[in-house]
């Protein structure tokens, strides 16, 4: 039997597991044999949301087999961030809050983008439409997922819209918002398991500054000097990564989840840029405490492009 | 006082000029300050749509004033069609029931594809989702673009959405259909005026089909003959485009109607891919009857873009 299948993004968060699990079970209630995958691994944070409310990861996917008739994604637009056959398959529908780029379609489809902070806020407002009620279970999983892209709706990307929803959402789910969130980002900032590889690449994105590459790791922890703890073995892996990708900046930010501040670590030629762009000194170490910033997006990667295209 | 301004593709048609006034005016209905623009002249179709429910053309612009704080891009989405210098200024939405290509931003913005046959369905739908009700003369502007984008509801690309809206919006409109749809098409229809150049360049559009490259030009009529009656100073002035841009296929369509069916003429190399791709014989004129062939999109893109890739 035909099938659509709906997916996140490679390296998934949150909301691309949850958005791609709730829109499926949106869709088979509407009577479309739809199923969800993913594009990587479950994160620690993920998998407590998933153990929370009972519910299985979708199936991992490395490509799109030829029986699907089409593909739905959901928290993602661009290419590079989708399957590697994306172009062999029939794109019928897109739900998404990012922005759009290396997106491109022979044929009309559904596209949906809003300039919210989560695409499960998006997927809320979509079950109302269709008149479908939203289970325990998968209002849990889109509560979480707002949680996560919001870091319980502290981001400047999370808008009134995320707001409401979270509530009406932690309401139909049965959690108290504020404690089931800080458990859930808690599992998820355990990294004790983590080597210094993994620190800066789980999380990773190069961006072009004016003439300038610039990558930035984030990972969010609940005490940021146990990371630091280890920045003499973090020092030589960057500088390495500079080396090989010949970059100007690495910014390694490691998020305080329950202060909501940034301590960030700069190496690379560019690295006084940082301390224009948000008025800090950079210490001996070259680290730095960013009071307030959270958001890679809003935030960090605004105030650098500023700086690098002056 | 800061604005929004919205248009439609360059080289209007009544869809894009249409959704543009209809959508500044549900925006100015929920309070926004929008103005809706143009990028070509009024067709003969569209004027007569305004006219007869009193309506302005909107204001031409060739590009977007730096006291503009953002636009929304109704009926289209590739940059190519739109202003020259839409990099320079922030798009908040778009509208539209094309394919996506070449579009990109650098934020997050409301996007809204649906595949439907025109764009005015699509409004009526958010006419209805903001509790706005459609008066009169919107009523009759948003079912003219239905009428014009589905040839009066006989495309290939006409959903069942679009009959529905249309038939809902003529009611408002207080019009017949089927009556007013006739003649507002007749009037574009009416190619009495135009130049020998203009019927070949008015609504003209190259594409790549495999190594190929193919212009199809495509004007309605009422009377296929009267357009052929001039086919010996139409045949120079293609072979002339022909030369160019080196194509290696020119086919003017002339869609009847009336019968709803298109009257074609190949020139170039690649002239008998028209034959097969149709399975129809040129006449010693070049020229062949494509039965119940309206949509160059649905039809004729599609099938001869099988051709040349075979």
């Amino acid at each position: 039997m035909e099938k659509t299948l709906i997916f996140g993004h490679k390296n998934p968060d949150t909301d691309s597991i949850c958005s791609a699990i709730a829109y499926a079970d949106l869709k088979n209630k509407l009577n479309v044999n739809a199923e969800a995958a993913r594009l990587g691994v479950v994160s620690k944070e993920t998998q407590f949301a998933l153990d929370y409310f009972g519910m299985e990861a979708p199936q991992q996917i490395e490509k799109v087999d030829e029986q699907v008739k089409e593909v739905i994604l959901v928290d993602h637009n661009e290419f590079q961030q989708t399957v590697d056959n994306i172009k062999d398959v029939r794109i019928a529908e897109v739900i998404d809050h990012h922005r759009i780029s290396n997106f491109e379609t022979k044929e009309p489809l559904y596209f949906r983008a809003e300039p919210v902070g989560c695409t499960a806020t998006i997927l809320n407002k979509m079950y109302k439409e269709n008149g479908v009620p939203v289970s325990k279970e998968i209002a849990g999983l889109l509560l979480s997922a707002i949680i996560s892209d919001s870091l319980l709706l502290k981001s400047p990307t999370c808008t009134k819209e995320d707001v409401d929803a979270a509530y009406e959402l932690a309401e139909i789910a049965g959690v108290n918002l504020e404690t089931y969130g800080l458990e859930m980002l808690q599992a998820g900032a355990d990294l004790s398991d983590k080597t210094v590889t993994e620190l800066l690449t789980m999380d990773a994105k190069e961006f072009s500054m004016g003439d300038a590459k610039v990558e930035i790791a984030q990972v969010n922890a609940v005490d940021t000097s146990k990371i630091y703890a280890f920045q003499d073995d973090i020092n030589p892996e960057i500088a390495q990564i500079i080396k090989d990708k010949d970059l100007d900046l690495f910014l390694f930010v490691v998020t305080d989840i329950l202060n909501n501040d940034s301590e960030v670590l700069a190496l690379g030629e560019g690295k006084e840029k940082v301390e224009s762009a948000f008025g800090v000194e950079l210490d001996h170490n070259n680290r730095a405490l960013l009071k307030g910033v959270v958001s890679r997006k809003k935030q960090i990667v605004t105030a650098l492009t500023e700086e690098f295209t002056k």
